[in-house]
């Protein structure tokens, strides 16, 4: 079988992706306008979902069945966090030959330690986190794009972080377009829950407070504030759950925070409360 | 003198700025765009901020002394909010012939409550609060369609609540292009510290959580969520010690909002940790 040379030099014959929403979709979407495989497989739950996929190009095959992806030399595991794993042993249990599995999850020790051993012979599993998305869902929204320039982070098991297979995962992310860093599963697990798990939290819990009357008057701030608070219950419920203590750790870190304004504001004290707002702000500043 | 009709009908010879920053310079930039004044007047603290602006066509003419103002129409005071009550005064002691000043501050009860009375006669405040900005500071991001569509509220001393003063008021907002509604002072100020003060110290708060190794981690949430924190430290200070007692009221509403958060996370309470974010995305959804 001819294998073109991609711009990134990263190509396989066939690819299957497992869960086709709006990152998995999007998986297929650059792997697809990038040419990174000869054949991609769109696997799910729901053939009426998968049908339009394939329809609109995003897929060029799909399946609910596991074994549709027997053949495949990547696997991309798209699914909700609490589902990869489950996902990723039907996915290996199925393999014909060597295969190497990824994911898209945003937690990743849970699922990385359960991982690490006890997959048939010639299948790896190396754990990924593609900082990438949107508050929306669906491959409706996916995009050839969505990771261009985006950071993924890479989580092999410390005693595979030198092998091929971590080496082939990480090509394979950089050539959807992204930057990637290696990190370990639980070191990951701590930072996302301070960048990307608190805020949902925070989101969340403002948007809630929000009343019919005060519609009108929420500027674009809190729109900004609490944008992501439109994100999907289930998924966030799950990455909550699988990543509890660091987010709770993380919460309690915010709501000293919050005390140290409002103990300043009732105060009176102008001088601490400005060095609270600048401190914000020169953290902020860094990430434009 | 002539006064050619504008597409709104308002229309006044001598308009005021007060404050040529990035809200004082949309409201002259609108003002000129629209014709709704023959002459704008910037007035503000530094010449050689004033020459460039009106060198770049946001005004007409630039002084530092209130006293170029004596013989405005309407004066719009757009300084910080600590600054307003002696701005509006020290104009109010200028004015020659009647004249109707408002202005642009976020907090409505502490400025409106001081210039309800004692104003020279001819003299009348009508307090508003355009909700617009951005995290953006100075005339040069201001833009003539800054308020286009965006709601102003218009705060009047319920004895004044019908009289000619707020009926002009409403018209020069509408003018600029945005919609009004009205609240008593109070009223406002308790609302917006709850959809605006409190998004401001909470994207300060988890702003200030970044630490240097997770920079390269906070993708599009965190940044979305912490975008405000980037405003300026001594405007929000200002904000919050004058809107003090509800500012600190929705915080804790929001401590409490996020201990539940934390309970049902630590009890491993998914269906509870659901209907938490559901409720979120609920009130989230109405914004869009």
């Amino acid at each position: 079988m001819s294998t073109p040379q991609t711009q990134s030099g990263f190509h396989v014959d066939t690819l299957a992706v497992v869960g086709v929403g709006l990152i998995g979709g999007s998986v297929a979407a650059a792997v697809r306008t990038r040419g990174l495989a000869d054949r991609v497989i769109g696997i799910g739950r729901r053939l009426e979902r998968l049908e339009p996929a394939r329809e609109a190009g995003i897929i060029d095959e799909c399946a609910i069945d596991p074994a549709a992806a027997a053949d495949a030399d990547l696997v991309v595991v798209c699914t909700p966090v609490d589902r990869i794993v489950a996902d990723v042993r039907a996915i290996a249990a199925q393999a014909r030959g060597e295969m190497l599995i990824t994911d898209g999850g945003s937690v990743k020790q849970s699922i990385c330690r359960r991982l690490c051993s006890g997959l048939p012979d010639g299948v790896t599993f190396v754990g990924a986190h593609p900082l990438a998305g949107s508050e929306k869902s669906g491959w409706e929204h996916a995009s050839a794009d969505l990771f261009e320039n985006r950071v993924c982070v890479i989580t092999p098991d410390p005693v595979q972080a030198e092998s091929p297979a971590v080496q082939q995962t990480t090509a394979f992310w950089q050539a959807v377009g992204m930057r990637t860093l290696q990190m370990e599963p639980h070191a990951h697990d701590r930072s996302l829950a301070l960048t990307s798990h608190l805020p949902h939290v925070v989101a969340s819990a403002l948007a809630s407070l929000l009343t019919e009357r005060e519609l009108e008057l929420a500027a674009t701030g809190f729109r900004d504030t609490t944008r992501i608070a439109a994100g999907d219950p289930d998924l966030w419920t799950a990455i909550f759950l699988q990543n509890a203590e660091p987010v709770r750790a993380e919460i309690d870190l915010l709501i000293h925070r919050l005390q140290e304004f409002q103990q300043s504001i009732a105060d009176g004290d102008d001088g601490e409360l400005r060095r609270l707002l600048a401190r914000g702000k020169t953290r902020r500043d860094r990430l434009d």
